[in-house]
């Protein structure tokens, strides 16, 4: 019989804090169109849903649709597909998104759920950096820092479904203060908000420092600013780096998974964030540990989520 | 034809850093006899594995032996069964056990080795407080930490049979220098011998403190001098006890196990280290995983390991 493909589009949705990523897949898993656009999280839930709908409508066109992949940053329950927290788009806390979907496209098609660095994790696992790893843990450094573990193929996601937030592992016991109200979270000492807390800690303290006069100020002037040799600005990037090593060695003996893939934004500091960070692991986890899992950046880059949302729909 | 048990009994050893502890159990996993003794740990590696066999032999008696099941404290290499490292019991590293032990007993019985803290998670996930769980985490609190991550009744021990070491995971960076070489190490901040240390520096500080005159100075006695009012003896117990529950925050939050099990002499002092550690881990996991991942004691106590150490012959 074989060789017919069955005629159709899966569509990958990855829905961020700040961008809405869209991409039409074929029945493989190819990517076919993409599409990039701010996720309006400061509108309310209609909007967003409104600005989602219109872009996943565009990419579709006349194809026949298999089915919906939706990856959220936010806590989702995976057996309503309603969204329970997202600390970045507070609108969507409480908001029936799948239900919204599946209606928006007829109500007969396959909507799935997940958080955002879960698909990611599924992402390069199966497409990209991860795919000779059978274990994988895979840390997003944006705005925040996330999570996703696979072993054998399969999310581990916990008991209710909220594991893997590694953004939310204690590292400095009585360090800075998280955004989700503990002290010390990986998060809070490493990721983009940290370092835009202490850059303007910096600026306050000496308006005359460059880190002062950074405009705007982001991680990626940031990093400009320490690759010119900036003293302050190399510090901060040493700092985060040490932390972000202390957490990976930490993966590295709780977890011991093959890899361990780093993907984000931050990722693009290169050596400013890497040469710390392997310092503290190398010196920090044990070396059998250190010695059976590779650290490595993911390979998708922003395109990790949206490829991860469709997986379960192409099984394993 | 049913009803006729196969003839003969499973040997499980349970091999630490003080105690040698062995009994024989039914070919259903019922321990019908044990024994508890010292375990010799400084002496060399002919010592220990003679009083081993010696009380092996004796549990043995004129039964047949179906299997044996050897948990030791140190790093298992799975496939030839060699003591890769022990840091309790130096005279072991590097000792083919496995062969050893097999040889001993006629060279045709199976003999299983893995790690003494994996031993005591299959012995509370299968037998124990962990028996209602599909995942569970453990935490053996003695002298040292030790973890053990099962999953669907699987041993969860990473890409070189060296996961789940949870006493070696930061959670204070910049603290007190671990007995690996890392610092702020939660065994660094809450076993056995991290009291001992801080006992010993107030005892130095402070020679006519109640603490300095404990004789022996154990955490057995330690815990009675704060149950007693002893308000440096409580502050220990309070500091551990809050770096505990930090450790177990982590653990909700990166795996959300169904439940984590608390094992070991130090869970002896009770609300002095419990009471703490709650009052820490309620303030700093997410409400969605502390909410799923109950925290419990054994209930096998020091008979975890023997009775996991033989758990893979008797199958899921």
């Amino acid at each position: 019989m074989g060789g017919e493909e069955p005629d159709g589009v899966f569509l990958g949705i990855d829905l961020g804090g700040s961008q809405l990523k869209a991409a039409r897949f074929s029945p493989e898993g190819a990517r076919e169109a993409a599409e990039n656009t701010a996720s309006q999280a400061s509108g309310d839930a209609e909007d967003i849903f409104s600005a989602l709908y219109a872009h996943a409508a565009a990419l579709i066109g006349g194809s026949h649709l298999l089915g919906i992949g939706v990856g959220v940053a936010g806590l989702i329950d995976s057996g309503s597909g309603r969204i329970l927290n997202s600390p970045n788009i507070p609108a969507l806390s409480g908001f029936p998104l799948r239900d919204r979907v599946r209606e928006a496209f007829g109500g007969e098609i396959p909507v799935l759920m997940m958080n955002d660095a879960n698909a990611a994790a599924l992402g390069e696992y199966f497409a990209g950096a991860g795919k000779s790893c059978s274990s994988m843990f895979l840390l997003t450094l944006g705005t925040g820092i996330g999570g996703g573990f696979v072993i054998d193929g399969n999310l581990w996601t916990g008991a209710a479904g909220v594991g893997a937030e590694a953004g939310h592992m204690c590292v400095r016991a009585d360090g800075p203060l998280c955004r989700c109200g503990a002290r010390g979270c990986l998060e809070a000492c490493v990721s983009g908000w940290a370092l835009m807390r202490d850059a303007d800690q910096i600026a306050k303290r000496d308006p005359e420092s460059a880190i002062a006069g950074m405009s705007p100020r982001t991680p990626l002037a940031l990093a400009e600013l320490a690759t010119a040799g900036d003293r302050q600005a190399r510090t901060l990037w040493e700092n985060a780096g040490a932390m972000l090593g202390t957490g990976i060695a930490n993966l590295m003996n709780l977890l011991n998974p093959d890899c361990i893939v780093l993907t984000g934004g931050l990722g693009e500091a290169g050596a400013l964030l890497l040469k710390p960070a392997r310092r503290a692991w190398e010196s920090q986890a044990f070396k059998e540990t250190r010695a059976s899992t590779s650290v490595k950046p993911g390979v998708l880059g922003e395109w990790a989520g949206v490829r991860g949302a469709i997986q379960p729909f192409l099984g394993k």
